[in-house]
């Protein structure tokens, strides 16, 4: 039988180590970098760097929310799925309503996904919260059209729904919103739950 | 605000649409195609036909099993939450033995992570699975050790742990096996839950 590593500190050791040699973090600052390392080791693609965007205080934005006990909104199970608990500063709430059985129908009245009427069910709770957008882009379109309807400002937006209707798009619309939401994306169409688990992962905790 | 798509029937249509039109999927099998599909839907990246490798039976032999009610084994509770239960065929059992209590006592005993560890409660399970690593190398190292070690062989092994450690090596030892097992892979580094419960998610309905 092949011979692996089977000790899970070494593999995270090598496996960051490996990224820190290949990727091109050097225009990043180092509280970003820390994050973009994460979300690289969650995707295996080195080459994510270039897709990175964020704004100026993005990352102590959400790292002084999510002390102080913010809690984390999830467009889809996956991403809520993929926060690892422990690592989360205040025991922080992580939130996922897209199957609350009052979803269905929301998206029938409001004329869009289920994805985006889930959001009607954040309610209150939007208001200082890190908001973690991994699948769906009609959510953060969504997320957008709240806010400009006078919905509480998120302490951060960490938008990196995936695909190729809606996902580049949605990822622009966050990043040039009048708004000036604080903001982390990878722009185009990757993306996905594990990334934006591993950004929450990483602004959780700056252990590696 | 800016004008975009709200019917998520016709995102899809218009997903799928695009992705046939750009991935070279002429040298698939159309069963294969189908799956590739989905793969390539969940993580935005049209050029994954290039790295994924097959055995010849692997489509059909996965959806028999599960049209037979196999269980669905997953290395990470993401992938397990990636899946869409109502697609499945015979109500299949989905399963992540990660998180039980015995789990980090085993991998301390074996010398593992818990990943891998995790994979000793499958049991009899395991026999006519179908199995799903989108995360931890060493839990698709660990099945490959069993199998040589006499441990009942699943119908198919879907390999599609993602990064920098023991992922492309274990998806290589995989398709290289002696064993001979029915396998859908990603080669490299890339992979990941999503790309995982998509997989699934297409052995599970013929429907798009």
């Amino acid at each position: 039988m092949i011979e692996y590593e089977k000790d899970g500190a070494e593999i995270y050791r090598r496996s960051f180590a490996t990224i820190r040699a290949e990727a091109d973090l050097a225009g990043l600052p180092p509280e970003v970098s820390q994050v973009a390392v994460r979300m690289i080791h969650a995707c295996g693609m080195v080459d994510l760097v270039r897709d990175l965007a964020f704004s100026p205080q993005s990352v102590a934005r959400g790292r002084a929310a999510l002390r102080a006990g913010a809690p984390v909104l999830c467009d889809v199970a996956m991403v809520a799925s993929g926060i690892t608990r422990k690592r989360l500063p205040a025991a922080n709430e992580v939130v996922c309503t897209l199957s609350d059985p009052a979803v269905p129908d929301l998206a029938r009245e409001l004329g869009t996904t289920r994805s985006a009427a889930a959001l009607e069910l954040w309610g209150d709770r939007l208001d200082g919260a890190v908001v973690a957008v991994g699948n769906a882009p009609t959510a953060l379109f969504r997320l957008l059209e709240l806010i400009e309807a006078g919905a509480p400002r998120p302490a951060l937006v960490i938008g990196v729904p995936v695909g190729f209707v809606g996902a580049a798009e949605s990822k622009q619309a966050l990043a040039d919103h009048p708004s000036a939401l604080d903001h982390l994306v990878v722009h185009g169409r990757r993306g996905g739950s594990a990334m934006a688990a591993a950004a929450v992962n990483a602004l959780a905790s700056d252990q590696e």
